[in-house]
């Protein structure tokens, strides 16, 4: 029997009040409506940005909330005017959009939707600014759009990547997020040349994965510099072959790079969130020709600070948003490279997600 | 009677002083060295770096010394493994080399030489540490490796552009400096596209040739920005539509921009070597796409600071040194595209600079 049209009624995790302990609940997700998706979800994992807006320090505080933003899962139903999703596609739910119209996503170089980018203040639907959510009548808040911490989901369609139905999605799920981040903040932003050096601030997901872009990108050396000595056994499997620890210094990281590598790194992509880690990866690339792409996401209060000659002397600093990908566009061929490649350094940095399977 | 391998004795302004007047000295001029060229200056103008440092506000004081970079010549003698050049041929000295030899040099990107980029500091030759130019033989210093403000001077082979010995040596002397880099800074680091928005930061010669490459780069809109509105009308003739003078305003200049813009402008250069104005110009760029570009040199203790979500939002940031141009090869053509637009636009720009006949 179809369940189009009907209000589900499935499990989710509920966050009802800040830092408290997520509540398997079960909640009412009502049909979708106009250019929206309702997804049931196979696969979804817990990223740092769940943490932060569940802990909501520095945050309006939204509550109760479904988290959840990376995962994979399968079309259940769709609204008014979807055309290009049907009943039974496999897809992952991405927190920032693509509405294919606004200036952004008609130019090449932007990702940042005027109608979709990722808004972590809004908790309803942008049809009817209402919920999908609810228990016994009242609403719970949506997240990033997304709120994949539940077996059903509702998403605006220009936040659905429709992907090959033979990628096994307990594996593609982490590349709605941190993976392609940092894959795409070195593949579409940094662009190392073959043999050039890059260094890699930070080794949690998003940086293992930059390391991997500069990997299959030809790097010559990847420099990792991670505070936690213990990221670097597994850094090893995504190409990183030398690891600075700042606190092993008594100097700015900067400089031991600089002296490492007679002037600096070719290519740096920092991917900690930490302002001095963002400062440092941009003094550490080469003048002349140096490229340093920020992805961590800062403190309200940090200020960027460097001397003006730094970026005069030829340096380039950019940042990037889930890597400049497009995520109806481009995400589905992401999907199909990690297909091709047999998911190698996935597999391998299985320990980085705690994945949550929906269906159990 | 040739004068090669002669000692020359010729007419120089030399700054005895910092602050003080230059006085017109008869100076000797040694004939060039290994690597070295001999050459008659024609024309030179002054630039703002010559006052700044004939000051010697917050640098080491070099003095007695013969100041000058901008100008065009007629080579009168080489020195030894000089074979490039030869007397009689039409040249630009340039205060930035080029080896051909080092990392930069051999880099696409880079301009920055490492044997003969930009030095201050330095008032001799590197051959051998020591002047060419004296007085009752008491040496007087160099500056830029240029000292165009003598009727001879001795310059490094890696800093002379030879040009076409048609080109007008009093319109082309322009080029060797302020011209080049802004122009350069728009069409080489900037690249705005066919019917971009472009700000310019500062309308001296550099921010009118920044404008200048923003019109020829077929730019729809150019917004000039200057604290002084007598620079506007001037402005006109090299492209400028539109101008904010940021004292007009009680709220940032970046935020006029965006209102203007609806969003930010596509592109913007800074050319006027204020902290401020560099802040204003890399906030002043639309998220997504937006690249700005440093050129105005700044004071010692300035420190750029932006928050970082500017630049997490897709906003590119660079600065540029001499417009990204190697001087040796970029040069020569630099000013070939010059002379087939029949020196348009430096005609109209002619109150910008005081230029100096050297053999009047
Ligand atoms: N721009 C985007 O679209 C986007 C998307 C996803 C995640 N992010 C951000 O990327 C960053 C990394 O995400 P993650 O999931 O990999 O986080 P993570 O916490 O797993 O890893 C961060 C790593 O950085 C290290 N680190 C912290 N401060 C450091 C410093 N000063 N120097 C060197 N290393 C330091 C930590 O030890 C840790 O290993 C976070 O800030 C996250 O919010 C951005
Ligand atoms: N990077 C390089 O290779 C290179 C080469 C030559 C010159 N420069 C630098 O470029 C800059 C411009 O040179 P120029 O010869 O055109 O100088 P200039 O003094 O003729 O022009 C600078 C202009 O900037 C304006 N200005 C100053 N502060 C401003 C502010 N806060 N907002 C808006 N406008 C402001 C001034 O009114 C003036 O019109 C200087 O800093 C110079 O040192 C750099
Ligand atoms: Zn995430
Ligand atoms: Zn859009
Ligand atoms: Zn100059
Ligand atoms: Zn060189």
């Amino acid at each position: 029997m179809s369940t189009a049209g009907q209000v589900i009624r499935c499990k989710a995790a509920v966050a009802w009040e800040s830092g408290k302990p997520l509540s398997i609940e079960e909640v009412e997700v009502a049909p979708p409506q106009k250019d929206e998706v309702r997804i049931k979800i196979l696969f979804t994992s817990l990223c740092h940005t769940d943490v932060y807006f569940w802990d909501a320090k520095g945050q309006n505080p939204l509550f109760p909330r479904i988290l959840g933003h990376e995962a994979g899962g399968i079309v259940e139903s769709v609204g008014e005017g979807v055309t290009d999703l049907k009943p039974g596609d496999h897809v992952l739910p991405i927190f920032t959009g693509e509405c294919k119209e606004c200036p952004h996503c008609l130019s090449e170089e932007s990702n940042m939707c005027d109608l979709l980018r990722i808004n972590t203040d809004r908790g309803e639907m942008i049809n009817d600014g209402k919920s999908r959510f609810s228990i016994n009548g009242k609403p719970i808040y949506h997240f990033l759009g997304t709120s994949t911490f539940s077996e059903y989901t509702v998403v605006h369609v220009g936040q659905v990547a429709k992907i090959n139905p033979e990628a096994p999605l307990d594996k593609v799920c982490v590349l709605s997020c941190g993976m392609s981040t940092g894959f795409g903040a070195t593949v579409n932003v940094a662009k190392p040349k073959k043999g050039q050096s890059v260094a890699i601030f930070g080794l949690g997901a998003v940086g293992l994965a930059a390391a991997e872009g500069a990997r299959v990108s030809g790097a010559s050396r990847i420099i990792g510099v991670d505070l936690n000595p213990s990221r670097f056994e597994l850094a090893k499997n995504f190409g990183v072959t030398e690891f600075v620890n700042p606190k092993d210094h008594n100097k700015p990281v900067q400089e031991v790079i600089a002296e490492m590598t007679g002037g600096g790194v070719d290519r740096s992509v920092e991917c900690t969130g930490s302002i001095q880690a963002m400062i440092s990866a941009f003094e550490c690339v080469h003048d002349g020709w140096g490229v340093a792409v920020l992805v961590g996401v800062p403190n309200k209060d940090d200020a960027f600070k460097t001397h003006p000659v730094n970026l005069l002397n030829e340096r380039t600093l950019k940042g990037t948003f889930f890597g400049n990908y497009k995520p109806r566009t481009d995400i589905p061929a992401v999907v199909e490279r990690y297909m091709n490649k047999a998911f190698e350094y996935m597999l391998a940095g299985e320990g980085l997600r705690c994945m949550i399977r929906m269906d159990a």
